[in-house]
């Protein structure tokens, strides 16, 4: 029975829907939860729903960080915001993991003041999940990207321990048990790319327990060719952002396309059902969320819309990591490098 | 009457559409065309094609450069390979500027050895385009994406140099006058994405002539925003074939969708003209090429797959931006720096 610490103010739509999450995740499972948040908004909420209060404590804070807020300046002002107070419970042994819906730097941040680094890794990272296409049955419908901003820059020692740390998270938690790990190059071959990525290359492909497939580019990113994929900062941030907008610009051209004139609104409709499938491929909610690695406790960082059913499946992720001794693997990783 | 050196044998579809394509310039403008490559072929596909023989002359080489062959062993074993032959007849006068649908890596490393950067120009880069939304009429559909390879890392001032040559080559190919430019990022704020990132939109912002709108984020690339966008070659590359091969998956989807059942299959019928202006917005044989800046003369770098009508396009870009004077226009806006 892990506890779980959730950061009941996190999130665009906090705190109605991650408590519900949480009541849920009382009433599914044998979890037990920490809301972190203001007590009095939190009790309400809870009030109105079904839940386990055995499973469901409070911890009350007033504090709490928006999510346009500028991270740096906000943790430093708000000593006592939710996700602050989330991360010390976890430091302190009150919660094994932490799960956010809330600003993304703020949750990096939390975790660089609270957590230690394991011992040998160098730089954390923050991973983030997007829908590909698979190339066979079974495969995970998500691949994990990581870094994705917690790191601008990264050497090729970073980048190798950015590959054993999402190696060791996916065999856990993606249904994948020796997920295909990828570089992202501008090049398939080991050459290619300067000075830092041919490096990571090198190392990569002489390390046991890695199912290293070297590197894919930008055109096979959504493909299903890798399960893991390894890129600095600044990329991975670009790339998971460019994926999200450009299910935006999809999106209002269908709408437009359905004002446009009746043949295409018809045949808009008639495609529903395959939008409809396309869209639960997109939808985040049943995934939950994605770690930032490299500490000794995880958090999950769950998409800021996330509603209830994201926020029950980002707990249920987190205990999961828990229970399955992710953090030992990474460390174990780690260690043999 | 600019002379435009065109690489015969270079492309998916050569020399076939790469000749087609400079007939119809023969027959269309008064731009004079040197055909580099293997006369007897050329000249047998040019006996098939109304042409003015006036306006075309041929060079005989019968090395040439495939698609697949790795660029630098290529290059150092095939001297007298089309691409390189061509770029040398711009290097001595003979032509004014390069179009190649050829091997890229090939393409790059013709203008390093046979041209000259431009005085106080450091890096050369290679650009790209691709279809986005447009924010208000008359914004050109395109936008220029630069650098997308050439140079795999940039440090600041490589960043503002492609800034200000992309600003120029924009400025006279594309419809806008005052072409918006921006660094992509991993936030929108001056101070985010590290020293180098931080250190160029500093100096950005201080530049005359160069309608700099700061950063832009992954999710801001697919719409109307900017106009000229600049990155290292790395995160460029990677952008530009993600792009790529989202469509790929997109068509895929779409095809997948019609063998499914009648109901889609109809929906997509009906959605067939909406399709048919998307494929248009995606046609980049509309546009011909994107050019490799920096040296003291153009190569514009069709794509590979280029059919006559992109050819003939990209021998248009050229020979306007070569009367048009771009390479004077980068000349001078590196050297105010």
């Amino acid at each position: 029975m892990p506890t779980i610490a959730i950061d009941a103010m996190g999130g665009d739509l906090a705190p109605d829907e991650v408590v519900k999450g949480v009541a849920q995740v009382s009433l599914d499972t044998d979890i037990q939860c920490v809301l972190v948040g203001d007590e009095a908004q939190v009790q309400a909420i809870l009030d109105g729903l079904a839940y386990n209060p055995e499973q469901i404590s409070i911890q009350h804070t007033a504090e709490s960080i928006g999510m346009a807020e500028d991270p740096k300046t906000a943790v430093r002002h708000k000593r006592n915001a939710s996700i602050l107070v989330a991360a010390r419970l976890v430091a302190d042994g009150q919660a094994e993991a932490l799960v956010t819906a809330g600003n993304t730097g703020a949750a990096v941040l939390a975790c660089a003041q609270h957590f230690k680094l394991i011992r040998g890794v160098r730089k954390a990272a923050l991973a983030s999940v997007y829908p590909r296409q698979t190339e066979y049955p079974g495969q995970d419908q998500l691949a994990l990207l990581l870094d994705v901003g917690a790191t601008i820059r990264c050497d090729a020692t970073d980048l190798v321990q950015f590959a054993l740390m999402g190696n060791a998270y996916a065999r856990r938690i993606s249904k994948v048990p020796s997920p295909r790990v990828a570089l992202i190059n501008m090049g398939s071959e080991e050459s290619k790319g300067g000075e830092v990525l041919t490096h990571a290359y090198r190392q990569l492909k002489t390390i046991g327990g890695v199912n290293f497939i070297g590197n894919i580019e930008g055109n096979d990113l959504a493909k299903g060719k890798a399960d893991v994929i390894v890129c600095e900062g600044l990329l991975g941030n670009v790339v998971l952002k460019l994926l999200e907008g450009l299910a935006e610009v999809v999106a209002d051209l269908a709408g437009t396309a359905a004002r446009e004139n009746w043949r295409w609104k018809l045949g808009l409709m008639m495609l529903a059902s395959g939008f409809g499938r396309l869209r639960d491929m997109t939808d985040y909610a049943a995934y939950g969320g994605a770690p930032i690695l490299g500490f000794e406790h995880l958090l999950i960082k769950s998409h800021g819309r996330s509603n209830a059913r994201a926020i029950t499946n980002a707990i249920k992720v987190a205990a999961k990591a828990v229970r399955d001794g992710v953090t030992r693997e990474i460390a174990a990783a780690i260690e043999q490098l």
